[in-house]
């Protein structure tokens, strides 16, 4: 298997390689399981060394044509499209998040179906599809309604990934992943940031500003489990589909009150106490458009799972950035 | 105002340029009524001579940014997207349906936005967003579900429109059309071109196939009935939208064996005796994916209107194809 993965020098891309080379194998388009050979990391900035000689980096605009070529060779077998311009950095960017989300996304596609044996292409949506007034829980099936460029963006990604799925030109699956938390490294522009930020930032001693209400629910899946899914819905067969190439990825329901009170219960009230509430109107506004409960059937079907629980996924993040013990 | 029609060549384009100029008067984005000072006309190949010198023809390729910059001038305030390739071209020629359907509309709206003044945008969307399994009758914000490449692309259209209208870019309205019966002129590449075929050619005293059963059904609309709800969709004030910008047009939902009842009815047997029924599985696939019934209320919430019934279609045909009298 020869792997691309955009976005690779990102935390969930460099998370999602390590996860691949210790399979050490994947299911290709034909449903043949074979030895993973290579792991081309692509992204704009140099990814981590992995420390593995399958892994080749490219450091390049994912938007130049020149450089999905070098990226994607004729014996590609899977792409993992991770690489995106993040929710809030779409809305108030607006170009650079239609060049990133839209154009290089139908960039990448047209040449994946130009190779000789259509690859599995699995494209990292968002629950950002979703918006407005929806069933609750949402289903597989509910309406693209998007409320955000971001959204928007990715919802074009799904439609495209299904079309081009339908006429055999890829194997596609698109995953609309829950937001991610405990990310590690510096808050972003992802309006979900913060999500990270309450719990990484006062375990690390530093005060963190929350801008959405307790009461705020969200739909948030740890980079663990993520990542797990992530490789279900590569591993799928195709016959697992029907009418669309999209699942909702599991996740758990919370309340970002219930994420402060969890982070009480695990590490105590001095570094729950680091949380300040200071709502921010732009983000309470594009997070709360996000539906915070999917039914996941389809995904949970295919052997995806969500996190036992908030306690679990604050305990998982201070065992992943406690350093390497001797 | 200052009007610009893509596919303004088009048998759709034409009609709708006469029937502004025979109004007069336009509401632009701001819900000022004012004169119509200019109509540009945008296409491959020349439009017909309407006789008027407020009528501006440009002929050249909507996915050439230079023909965009020269028919859309700073001073145009509304435009009206009719250009497409048809569903039956855009399944069978993927790349040509990718490239008009997506990628110059991407243009087009991308000029838009960059206007001092957000112009009006009408965009002929289709009911080829939709398929598979649907409430019946189809609300307005029923799920997005395209079956084919021109429904994705119509519906990416329609993603876009919204989006771009959401942050004030331009102040957009998407209109699916039902399939328009009877268009004058000959076969095109559309799946839907039967529908006007088997009417329109027994009564010019040919054969005609038609590739479907007569069990199918269709929601249609006359030229005539189509171009007055363009009208009105472009009249609406953006306050008559709530979550999308997207409204199913109001047509009549009929069976093509009531079809070619009610030529028989209008036209006598000899006239009906020229349909040759001859399935054909490609469009047969394509045409019964498309729901056949729609609330439409949206649209006749803003005064759109629906034909009365087929046998005024059939009639209203022969009154527009005989040659002017003395």
């Amino acid at each position: 298997m020869r792997i691309l993965i955009t976005g690779g020098a990102g935390f969930l891309g460099a998370r999602l390689a390590r996860a691949i080379l210790a399979r050490d194998t994947l299911t290709d388009a034909r449903g043949r399981t074979r030895p993973v050979r290579e792991i081309v990391l692509l992204d704009v900035v140099a990814p981590p060394d992995l420390g593995d000689s399958r892994v080749r980096a490219i450091v390049g605009d994912l938007a130049d044509a020149a450089v999905i070529d070098r990226a994607l060779t004729a014996d590609t077998d899977s792409v993992f499209h991770l690489a995106a311009v993040v929710s809030g950095q779409a809305e108030a960017e607006f170009d650079i998040g239609m060049r990133v989300n839209l154009d290089a996304t139908r960039h990448l596609l047209e040449r994946c179906r130009r190779m000789s044996e259509p690859p599995k292409f699995v494209f990292t949506s968002s629950i950002a599809v979703f918006g407005g007034t929806l069933p609750d829980p949402v289903p597989d099936d509910a309406a693209l309604t998007p409320q955000s460029s971001y959204g928007t963006q990715k919802a074009i990604g799904e439609l495209l990934v299904h079309d081009l799925s339908r006429k055999g030109m890829i194997d596609g699956r698109s995953l609309r992943l829950p937001t991610i938390t405990v990310r590690p490294g510096r808050p972003n522009k992802a309006a979900s940031s913060f999500a990270s930020g309450i719990i990484r930032e006062p375990l690390a001693g530093e005060r963190a500003p929350c801008p959405v209400s307790p009461q705020t629910r969200m739909w948030v899946s740890s980079p663990r489990t993520a990542i797990d899914n992530l490789v279900v819905g590569h591993e799928a067969p195709a016959t697992a589909f029907a009418a669309t190439r999209s699942i909702s990825v599991p996740g758990i329901s919370v309340s970002v009150g219930d994420m402060a009170a969890a982070l009480r219960r695990v590490a105590g009230d001095a570094v729950a106490d680091r949380i300040d509430w200071r709502p921010d109107p732009a983000i309470d506004r594009l997070v709360s458009t996000w539906p915070a409960a999917f039914t996941a059937a389809l995904g949970r079907s295919l052997g995806m799972r969500a996190d036992r629980d908030f306690d679990a996924i604050v305990a998982a993040h201070i065992e992943d950035s406690r350093p390497a013990g001797p």
